[in-house]
């Protein structure tokens, strides 16, 4: 279907087009771009991309992605590392991160358990965080995870593999957002926030 | 907003947030598939780029992209030299290509007139279309621009530019798409359909 004029523009739009959401029309809209604007804009996403690949690093302890041997979060002292809030990967740091509120460390998995994607326990962080609380180091565990069939499998093997240790285990609360109609909840969603309401203290406090 | 844990995965993801319709959270999203691919794919993309911009070369006759200095088809000696049909970029060359039923040669413009977007007529490939008409290399010019404000104004420059020397003048018919019904068609471009009306017999040709 498409006649590319020349091998270096097909192999760009190529490689472009392996990016998950970017189909080939879209990739070609992008080159062309690229093509217009000066060469230094060029250059500096290729470099971007290679020097990420090539120098890319992972915290010693927590596995999120950082640019020292210790993230920023595990090696400040102010952070309280017996308290361990599980997630799958670094956009869940920066999300929780962004609200302020939370002042203990991460466990970043680095995806979750996923049969339908060939993802298995072996695939993912679990081993360090099992060898933490084995050493007695966490006295509270809280598993953010997605609120989808692979999170809750995920927080299952989890529970099971953390609970013969003395640590609190808890999931993020699920809920109806702020600022949403009850009308419009799911039923599933509006059941769990009554079986697990809050004492009304506690929302003053948030 | 967002406060990323490494320098290196912000500055590829400021990089690729450039391109156009991609915002930071996407670009997030494309930069942590690339860090679970294989790292052989995140070079052959950003080396793709990279060598690209450096090594992209036009034809000198008819400015679209091209390997070699002269592109396949204005070095084809079955195309006619004398029919040139003027485009926006390679993106038209290849969907005209793709008919399999023009036999004539391109004038890539390398844009259109938009006094929006700060391209004037002399950000465009003109001078070497006018060049040639002038040598008498041209028979006839079909104008196969997109039918909006921007393709009509580029269409009505270089209309005026040409009327001077002994060329057919064409634009590629506007009508009802094959397939459509007429009643979901747009007045004006029915109105169109109706003033430009075909011979039968050219239909039976196509």
């Amino acid at each position: 279907m498409y006649n590319f004029p020349s091998k270096l523009l097909e192999n760009a739009v190529n490689e472009l087009s392996k990016l998950p959401g970017i189909g080939r029309k879209t990739a070609l809209r992008l080159v062309l771009h690229l093509l217009k604007q000066d060469s230094a804009i060029a250059d500096a996403l290729g470099e971007s991309i290679i020097k990420l690949r090539k120098e890319i690093n992972y915290c010693k302890l927590c596995h999120n992605i950082s640019d020292s041997e210790i993230c920023l979060i595990c090696s400040n002292p102010q952070r309280d590392q017996g308290i361990v809030c599980v997630v799958e990967d670094v956009r869940d740091v920066m999300a929780i991160e962004n609200t302020g509120l939370y002042k203990g460390v991460y466990h970043v998995l680095g995806g979750i358990i996923s049969p339908m994607e060939g993802v298995g326990p072996g695939d993912l962080n679990f081993d360090s965080l099992i060898g933490k609380a084995a050493k007695g180091e966490i006295k509270e565990i809280i598993m953010a995870l997605s609120a989808t069939m692979e999170g809750d499998t995920t927080n299952f093997y989890l529970y099971k593999r953390l609970k013969e240790f003395q640590i609190t285990i808890s999931t993020i609360a699920r809920g109806i957002s702020i600022g949403d109609e009850l009308e419009y909840a799911d039923e599933i969603t509006l059941g769990r926030s009554i079986m697990n309401r809050t004492p009304y203290e506690n929302m003053l406090k948030g």
